[in-house]
């Protein structure tokens, strides 16, 4: 120990922790206080330190690392994708992720990132939203009614005043789970039967499936003029949502190009197709919408930026929200070049 | 939960509990079962997937992730390097790291690595020696008396059964810790006052300063015929320890040529100097050392593999010697789609 510093503990946020943090803050407070960094993070884009996932692949799924760091602190994701999970009641996807600070390599958080990712993604989607969607768009329609669902709605409502949903599964069960979730939130909700019932009106489509195929879940015809689309479920190579026309016609909004054309809608486009990044949108260095007409598309896919942001945006409400363990993670013999003698006085 | 497995659950060796396992093992006998399965792994080499460690770089060190995967199993180890950090009294390096499995992705096991990676380390450097150094080595000098060192003689003494040792420092307080530490277990230890007299008739030499330059910590006129040179410190661009006669002199063996000829000691010759895959030598695809008069040098900068297996062996150890705390680190809805709902309900 030095002047009374415990240098070996280190943070750990568990699953109830987070819930606990989560709750106490509220979700929609939550999420708009998030989003408030990921924008923050967006607009100093340039000072990042940004790499592809790093992923390791089975037959069953993958594990991916996302690291980033702004010089000033380190983070990163670890995240596995494993679509049969659920057949042994595990989570397809499940996430944690260490925040460190750069001067001296030392881990500063440890936190379950399974309900943080899902926050994170529903705060950069109402992010981009917010620079591309329609001016006063209320009406939101939800392809895909699973785990990532309601914290989309809850974060299009709390940043753009989305309160009209119109919600579509293959599965009518989730959408049943999911008008159930949402229950007294403040919005008037459609349970809609198909996809055509369910982007009836709707100026913002998102679209959010668990479908591991080059699947044509939104097909072109679908989608009228105006209409901002938030894809989120296809994020790997080989799992697409939009039919290829529907990019050929929007302007096309990106988190990161090297990993998005690997793993998002623009995998089915030419490599040097032109795409927009977002980041650059919200610096004002690019426009956004241009007119009422467009089409935006933001191609999401996920980046360690944003789970970067999460980690520091957590960091900073623990003070506020003591929620968390103290764990014993990092040795601290009294002298540094004594670790063996402090193995060997553990024992006396 | 699912047939009553906590699947939220993963088990966590802390500092403390490593050194109870290590020191409920036995050091020496730690370091033996551990060199076997790093034995092995080297054996089975060519069913990994490899990729170079992922720095962040900053003006005070590095954070690095080292992931790993035989297809069954995947293992990553966090590690910084940050020389300034002992003014702080915080260690130069510490590390922590996962165990998954590739099957689900879920996290098996959650480790400290600080003092797992000392005992990786010089278990490798054993295992490299057992098949380099020339038969029946007794005497082994040990330039740089640091955190490393008396795990690199202990490790020595078990698996080849050196009990010489002859110990150099450029601080004389750092040799009085290593042979502390080391009185009473079996070695005749000479403190030398210089480099030259460690060196004298040792038939194995250890290098392994913290010194963060491209130093000569050892020139060429000090290494006598059919030494074994087990050059450990220098492990990062910028940082070796021999002088390059040496390396022109010797066989050099190394870890994963890509990551060696960037961090190691043959960072100092031209990219296509031969070299030779120690897992190559332990397949008995490739001669070790040819002659008794052969100077053999293992360039160890550390690879993933290592870790990979001392996380495997240390899971292994955890039912003789349950030391871990349990944590609650996946999120585990009752149904998997259904994260909102836990996050509502875990409020009630």
């Amino acid at each position: 120990m030095t002047d009374g510093l415990k240098l070996n503990i280190v943070p750990f946020v568990s699953v109830d922790s987070m819930m606990k943090i989560v709750m106490g803050i509220g979700v929609e407070r939550f999420l708009v206080d998030l989003a408030a960094y990921v924008e923050e993070d967006f607009r100093r884009w340039e000072s990042f330190d940004k790499t592809p996932r790093i992923p390791s692949h089975s037959d069953d799924g993958v594990i991916e690392l996302m690291p980033t760091s702004d010089g000033v602190l380190y983070g990163f994701k670890y995240v596995n994708g494993h679509p049969k999970n659920t057949r042994t009641g595990r989570q397809t996807v499940t996430a944690f992720g260490v925040l460190a600070d750069m001067a001296s390599g030392y881990p500063v958080l440890f936190t379950e990132m399974t309900i943080l990712t899902a926050l994170r993604t529903a705060a950069t989607s109402a992010v981009a939203a917010r620079h591309l969607a329609p001016r006063n768009a209320r009406t939101m329609a939800i392809i895909g009614n699973g785990a990532q669902s309601e914290f989309q709605a809850l974060a299009f409502k709390a940043l753009l005043g989305v309160n009209r949903l119109r919600l579509y599964d293959i599965d009518p069960v989730a959408t049943e789970k999911c008008a159930r979730n949402l229950a007294g939130r403040g919005f008037e909700i459609i349970k809609a039967k198909s996809v055509e019932e369910a982007v009836e009106g709707a100026e913002i489509i998102t679209t959010v499936t668990a479908d591991k195929r080059n699947a044509t879940i939104l097909s072109d015809n679908l989608v009228g003029e105006g209409v901002h689309i938030n894809a989120v479920g296809g994020d790997c190579p080989g799992k697409t949502e939009l039919h290829r026309d529907i990019l050929l016609r929007s302007k096309i909004f990106v988190e990161y190009p090297p990993q998005t054309r690997i793993e998002g809608e623009i995998q089915q486009l030419e490599p040097d197709h032109a795409v927009t990044e977002l980041w650059q949108v919200m610096t004002g260095q690019v426009a956004g919408r241009e007119s009422e007409r467009q089409v935006t598309l933001f191609d999401s896919v996920g980046f360690a930026i944003e789970d970067f942001s999460a980690l520091r945006f957590l960091r900073d409400q623990l003070e506020a929200f003591p929620f968390y363990e103290e764990i014993d993670l990092l040795a601290d013999p009294d002298e540094p070049r004594d670790l063996f003698g402090m193995l060997l006085r553990s024992q006396k």
